[in-house]
């Protein structure tokens, strides 16, 4: 393993160790494509690189999830449902951050969004099955979204829930549309394209459950929000 | 001009004169594609050999509504916001269509659907600019949506107004998807696509723009309903 | 399990409670990327919210089948085909609704959409292999589908079958394009599309291999027929 | 203009004057793209080289026809409705194509394909306005399709024409899709889609529109079986 | 096992019986999605009807051919490249079909050809890896292309072989398309746009991977053509 | 014109008044497909119903902004770039947004999202020509993108600037392609489809040539920041 | 106009200056979307900082020649064909290009390809009407083509060429599709996929049209062959 | 085994042994979709007709590298990231080809270019993990992409990399989208289009994962800079 300035050499990959001095967060592990050998001697070296703060792992499979247990027992933290993997102690929360999803299917990709925007310091939690053919689940919990710095929106199918929620609060709103349908749902970029469509203004949009995306963002919008209070 | 059997030959294009013995309601005028007076000699075509009913044309240009006006005078009734001319008595409505539009651009193709309802038997009236990004209006006419036999929505950019609608009422309901839009919208594929995944039960869908269609099945569909009454 | 107005949490969903009351059909399970326990569980929810009426679950695989039969035996109606389980007793059936089918490989998507009309309170029966490519089937059975309060109407490949039934008879149409065929129909693409493009008027269409949404749909629409003879 | 062996350079193109000896049938001119000047020079060029049969240029725009009909006179077809030009004596028949149009708006490619079929040495005729939502009018005119050597069928929106008469008769199909439609009819790909997913066997395709290639297949293969007559 | 006019009913099926008398080839067995016991009762049945002739399945897998061997023994004729089973004579030959295959990977698509060519009554061989990259070996089989009465040629990639072909001979010619390549290939969409848009007159194609398809056209063109001489 | 309670119905549309209440900015006039004097009639109900601060109107052809000018003269502030009007007092600012596009011919969107950031609420200024292909441009300004509270970063053709900006700076960061490009930039969507993947984590995007939707985004963002400061 | 380290500022675009020290050759005037007077002052700018080298402009309009001619007089070198202007001496030639074209209205695309290849210092010249439906041609001129140090072959419709060339030499190889074609041809996408796919080793593409990007990698790559020479 | 003019018939495959006579190199075996034993004896005939210099097997599954391993033993060179075989020595390297790669996910394709570039006859090396995302570990080893005859630049996702590295560096570049990503990337299409619409001059694009195209172009243009030094 050699050191370099500004990165570090693992043989199979270089981690971009300036990052956080770039852009004030770390890098994050990308699981999907690499084996648990590689996943945990990245997040490691990460972990090294920043004690002070939690570093992150997202798209973990069960065999990537069961060598980050074997390998760091309790000190990892990891999310079944979210699929990911912290390690490292959580930044003082600046900000808020509320996620919300459509239907039962969409939780996954919310979950993503949660642990992120928590590793990357803003308060983040979820609210979820309130899909647009019931308005009245999404009614309900109105002023829970008024209160939020930010608002991170999943949903799957015909991709509405967003431009009903930007018409009811004028929060800062991330859309996540998510690869849930069949048929001529096109893995989600149905949901995509009607998401980038809304008539709702000032919706934006990540890709295809990249919950983890929309989690970076919304953290930022926050914490900044936080930061001046 | 020849007749024969179950059509009628003009020359430029044969007429099935036997539509309305086999499916109830005879043959339409589809204007885009043809010259004014190809237009006006079909609608006399049809006029003559259905004298008890109103016929109808779509999708008429100014020229084609012009010659309309020159040639049949006060006889024909020509809506310009839905490019439409009936001519003859409108059948006696039996059940009720509602069409309801999401923004103030989706008007014409609004317009065409009630247009169309009304020749096909039904009474039909319009409901406009309850677009998603301001529900209150939506829920304001609820029950005006309730009372229908059946319903078509119309929408552009993200359709998403079907799924709303579709699940405050379980009355019949067509979505139709207008080319509404910009960028990524292609044309109204977005919101068709939207449609066709509505999480909302029932939903079913016509082409892009396609009042006309939406008008065909929903009044076939509320004359059976009034019909029984 | 906590009770809430409009909805029951069951901590992995929340089920819209309310939605009979404000469609007049309940909510229904999606067995789709939920597991056999969640289903069963749904499904018990949903019983016990309708004990007078069926509730139903679709898109059932094998296990999530097995572990209904184990749990309600005989009170649940298991439809292989159809991959759908119905719990409760069946409702009084209004209007009657006629699902035809173009091909062997479309009688799984034309049974979910019979399954689910009767649930939704229609009478619903099968007309199988009547495909375009020998006509001489479909003439055959033409007084069946004229005598129906509504037709779905199932078929992959190029979608021809709507086009040719809508042209023989004007009773309310639904088209459902099955993702059969290979090559060039793109998963059901092209059916879909040939469908959406009909020359025959009033032709709606639902999501591809969606037998359920226009099951809901023609049900809806029988029943209003039905209701008022 | 330089001659050299095997096409013949004009400055702005060089024409293929070995096609004929190599292929049966000399080079076509393709007017889209080209100016009246263009077009009359090929087509002189190509009359030159082949005085005892018929040229043919295709795809003429208004003007280039006008320089056609200055340049050339009464020596000159011109067919207004298919927009091709002959110039010199058409061939000796020899079997026969029935090219079929489904509706109204299909019949400028039918024309093309006629023209095309008779240059290139078939005996052709048109029938139209035979399309699938009035099924009546094409099985009056089944014999005739029976007794062709080939048919051309053409057809835009949902392209089921070729399904249908590809059922009725075993005798060699060639499909073409037309651009006719709107929505998503996606400029002709639904039919040409539909088409290519065809249930009836041995349904073959040309791209959109193209009643020349239609044509140039279909007069081989009739000439083929007329020729051994 | 019901017996109605024109058809046969299997419970699982219905076959249409009528086929062979309406377009002269009798119905064949699609085997992609049928389990080998339907495989096997679908041959018998037509085996049954037309037992002068040999019927054909196509898209057998394995457990499927296995399933035919074990029934029919010798009876039936297997072939494990092209994937078909043939069951009863062979017609007399008329005419000649030369199938054309660009690479290696093409061929199960091209013996799928020749042997539907056979089954519908044509002479059929086949010529391999004559892609244009080696343009060398093709101008080597020049004359066997001249002497065929229709050809079918199967490419996949850039599809660029049926173009060069087209442009040596005027023989008619049925392009393939296969699913052979990877990246931008689309799975055949790339070589099935290519084919569509061949600069060489005449060329006609089929869906992708369609090499039955291809074989129906070619052989009723080849018989065409040889019935007369 | 009739008032009811949360729009104003103006006959050929109704505006959403109580939108400023819900989300805390009014109503916004998209120009496309309104005549002029249906856009100055909704611009003076508008500053009618807002009269203390500046409402605006977007995408105005010449006609519109012309009529504009002559009816609120001095009073509205037009940008000819950005195609936008605003008629009233711009708020006092909060927060910082910076506006970067890529190339000049991106110029006008970012001109639309400087303009919306400003009557938004926030401070705006742009910087223009930063493109990847000389990157040494942007390097110049980074000490200015990172005193921002939010970025709009704004490229067509492939795309790429959102990725490098968002690997400088930690600044929240919304994408807008434009539909700058030629032949396979397919009017946008390929810097869409790039902006969507872009590898720096927290990008988000807004339709092709959205300025309009990332200004109203970004200001909420800054000004979020601004107000606690 | 401020003159700033690295690029020159001219009110309405930045002007990368410093592109020629960092890639060997100036910034190119991009004439789409600029009108002549933004075009006269770019190349003015341009030829002011590299007066010792020609400077290119592409895709002018009729308008932006004019006025180019208008200003330099027969400084400017205009091609009305490649709708290019050159300001300033070609550079010294080191290596050859050799441009094909398939069809004649492909000589557009080849000839902005054989301006900038000569521009950007390499010879070049053009080879025309050699598409592979009359392979004779192309085979004529193999020598020619041996004797280049890279060619750039540019083919609309099946985008075929490039294949066969590539299977007949060794020499570098870029392919260029063209937006000509129609039906399918998707504006060019089906050649562009049909290049992407190519069986011909080695074979690189760029954009549709782009005979400019093709001619800067030919002359890169030919005159470091020549500069060795 | 049959030997003819030009191939060599091995029964399931023609080699092409003219190849190198005709374009300077020996034919590739492309090992996807081919058997082991086929693998085997394809690389033995081209080992036979060129025991003087390597001859190259790509896309190699585990059980064909094993075959080869078997078969060939230490006489092969098998690169397991690549998926490559080599057998015979290379040949002397003339040039130098540097082959940059985006990110980790990357390096199989990158590998597979820098094997192929080896094996037809240049120098090549491979710089990794030089995301835009990072552009400080890009401009770090810039002076090294400067000293290559020709670049290969390989990237996933939004595909920025060539159009940064392009903008730095006047060195022939060929850009390799791979099939890296998730969501609306599209299996590699979304960073394909990305590159094609570079705005970067002079950079072209092979298939997605294409690293052995890429890898064969920039082996010819360094050889031909080479051979001259």
């Amino acid at each position: 393993m050699t050191d370099t300035t500004g990165w570090r050499d693992l043989g199979f990959a270089r981690l971009d160790t300036s990052r956080a001095a770039r852009t004030g967060d770390p890098e994050v592990v990308y699981g999907e494509g690499k084996n648990p050998e590689q996943t945990v001697a990245l997040l490691r070296t990460l972990h090294d690189e920043h004690p002070e703060r939690a570093v992150l792992a997202t798209r973990l499979g069960d065999a990537a999830r069961t060598a980050v247990r074997t390998t760091f027992g309790t000190a990892a933290d990891i999310d079944d449902l979210a699929r990911t993997v912290t390690l490292g102690p959580l930044p003082q929360p600046s900000g808020r951050v509320a996620v919300v999803a459509a239907g039962t299917s969409d939780r996954p990709v919310a979950a993503e969004a949660v642990v992120t925007a928590r590793v990357f310091g803003a308060e983040a939690d979820m609210v979820t099955d309130v899909g647009v053919a019931g308005i009245h689940r999404l009614l309900a919990v109105r002023d829970d979204l008024d209160r939020a710095d930010c608002l991170v929106v999943v949903a799957g199918m015909e991709g509405a829930l967003p431009s009903v929620v930007g018409g009811l609060t004028g929060v800062p709103l991330v859309a996540v549309p998510t690869s849930i349908g069949y048929g001529a749902s096109l893995g989600g970029l149905a949901a995509l394209l009607a998401m980038l469509n809304s008539c709702a203004p000032g919706v934006v949009v990540v890709n295809i459950d990249n919950g983890f995306g929309a989690g970076v963002h919304a953290a930022r919008v926050a914490r900044q929000a936080g930061e001046h209070r």
